[in-house]
């Protein structure tokens, strides 16, 4: 990016959003524009958003509403008018946008005579490494959702078994909605929002994108996936366990070790200048080595069907994927280690930390005790 | 659009995410393509995600993985390849975007010969107006939103005012975080998920898009703005109101009359075949004749600085737009009226229910009291 080229960023959608967020310090409902420039970002946001905007966004950052920059009446509501006199305004000849800009947008400036290109490269390809500020407040969010897994499991553990093995607290059948909802409280109590919660059990966690609804039953695994976003930061932990509340059937205990050696193993080998997909091989291999196969069966994707991590900061799923990325982990890197499995007929299991890469290896951002059995 | 075109959609970003919610019945955290045809609907998912979509997508929608239309390896995670095998499934020769599809990938399918063009026109402009279903889940996230509402209020009535005015619970000063987190947990209890509500009290509630932080006081405008979103349906309610702990001072309760009074005057405006910028010239016009003027003063907008409602659906903000969007109300319409008055040193007030539009006038969502001062 030369002197006279500017990168134009609209929120509204991930990552442009959380591109901006990380850029400029400031998040608004409505989308608004960011130009990045080689001397600076400038933001042209609403009247409305002005005061919050200067309050909130970085040092350095201009914020400007249309009617600063001359725009009156409907051309103040114009995203054309807008890029015009913000590209006037920071002395920019060019623009790149990201490959997620949108085409109408796109197309509309390029009519209106605008040097415009789609930019392949990543916007903010420096998030992949995060600062010692982003990792103190990646950390708060996970122990956020080790507490709500704490209380999620802890509830499980207090059920009492009942007529066909259904779960029960008190006289009430103990259900995945009943602990979903304590654990979106907890993660309120601790200033997160937890939404789209995972407690699945049974055949419900065969689905690694079912969230789970209805009773939970003894002797079953139960996949509890908790992702909490700080109301205050907008970064995101993310955890899973999977328990048995009372006995497990040997079949599925081996299955459960099965996750539970693959990510340990896993873990060991974070560290910087490993290929991430060589990880992610080594899950595979423990799992083939243990008899646990990979394959379709009656129309459906059966054994390890996912990637074993990403990447997690301002979005939930970010840079670097540990599966068929090809990328190299390095320092400051945090990531998920999340291997499972899945067979229809005897359950679903997976365990997921998320730690961050460290000179040496890794280090958990918080620490949660893995135990399968709940007796 | 004719037999041998489609149009694709891919999630990711809103209002395509939402339209392909709308239009297949099927939401998933990660990107998935939808082609919309004449005759029918094309999903195609992970193999991860093809149980779901099978059970969750509208009758007549056809579920595709990659693997299943011929795609093996690398090829099956190309968005262009799945493209052009899911056109070849459905007989189309042609494509539709919306606008906010993105642009690289807009490209790299006009580079790879696939005929493709912007469509202006919106992608689903039926959702405007709701069918009784989605006026029955919209009813429900409402009610979600009165309750917590009303627990929002109690809380702060039930305050005491200690030093300074700060209002206190026990020994406890009360602050906006500790009314969030009740309105969020009284949320889930209603199956919904709030995030971002509202709770500012003072000149904090004069930006109308400031969260609000700390301890609250009595005699000072308190706004509540709380828009939770059904975790079941994804249809979501909006609500506002303003309170005062204890006493106001005579001028912010001409400030509350006014927006009450504007409000009021709105909803009996509300009705099929009326502009809805007119029901927004009307507030206007109650407020500058009450001599609360909308201006700029030391570099902020005071006054009435935004529009005065917006249609709710599966996305917070959709059509119609109630302001300066020359749309004309039509029944089945579910729209929020909102107006409100916002003065640094004096305060923020704003009003706001959700109303169907129906034949003969408009309907509430929810019903919820207005009362301003709790003594």
């Amino acid at each position: 990016m030369n002197q006279l080229t500017g990168h134009i960023l609209l929120s509204g959608s991930s990552p442009s959003t959380t591109n901006i967020h990380y850029l400029s310090g400031f998040t608004a409902p409505d989308p608004f524009l960011y130009l990045k420039t080689t001397t600076g970002g400038y933001l042209l946001v609403s009247s409305m958003e002005k005061g919050r905007a200067e309050k909130q966004s970085t040092p350095g950052t201009q914020v400007y509403t249309p009617e600063d920059l001359g725009l009156k009446g409907k051309k103040a509501w114009n995203r054309v008018e807008q890029i015009r006199v913000l590209m006037e305004r920071a002395s920019i000849r060019r623009l790149l946008v990201s490959s997620d800009f949108p085409v109408g947008l796109f197309q509309t400036l390029k009519k209106k005579g605008i040097r415009i290109s789609v930019e392949k490269n990543e916007a903010c390809p420096e998030r992949k490494i995060k600062t010692a500020d982003e990792i103190s407040k990646l950390r708060k969010s996970q122990r956020a959702a080790v507490m709500a897994m704490k209380a999620g499991i802890d509830l499980i553990a207090s059920s009492k078994t009942g007529a066909q093995s259904c779960l029960y607290i008190g006289k009430e059948k103990l259900t995945s909605e009943i602990v979903r909802h304590l654990i979106h409280k907890t993660l309120i109590d601790h200033d997160c929002a937890g939404v789209e919660t995972i407690v699945a059990g049974g055949d419900q966690g065969t689905d690694p994108h079912e969230r789970g609804h209805g009773p939970l039953y003894a002797g079953q695994s139960i996949i509890m996936d908790i992702f909490p976003r700080s109301e205050k930061t907008g970064y995101w932990g993310d955890i899973t366990r999977t328990v048995c509340r009372g006995p497990a059937n040997p079949e599925l205990k081996k299955l459960y070790n099965a996750v539970k050696a693959a990510q340990a193993a896993a873990l060991k080998e974070v560290k910087p200048g490993i290929c991430a997909d060589d990880i992610h091989r080594l899950c595979q291999d423990i799992f083939e080595k243990r008899g646990f196969q990979t394959l379709e069966k009656e129309g459906r994707h059966v054994g390890f069907i996912h990637g074993t991590g990403h990447g997690v900061g301002l979005d939930i799923h970010e840079r670097p994927r540990v599966g068929r990325s090809g990328e190299i982990l390095e320092a400051g890197n945090v990531i998920t280690i999340e291997p499972g499995l899945y067979y229809p007929g005897l359950g679903g299991v997976r365990i997921e930390d998320t730690v961050v890469v460290t000179q040496s290896g890794f280090r958990f951002l918080a620490a949660c005790p893995k135990k399968f059995e709940l007796l």
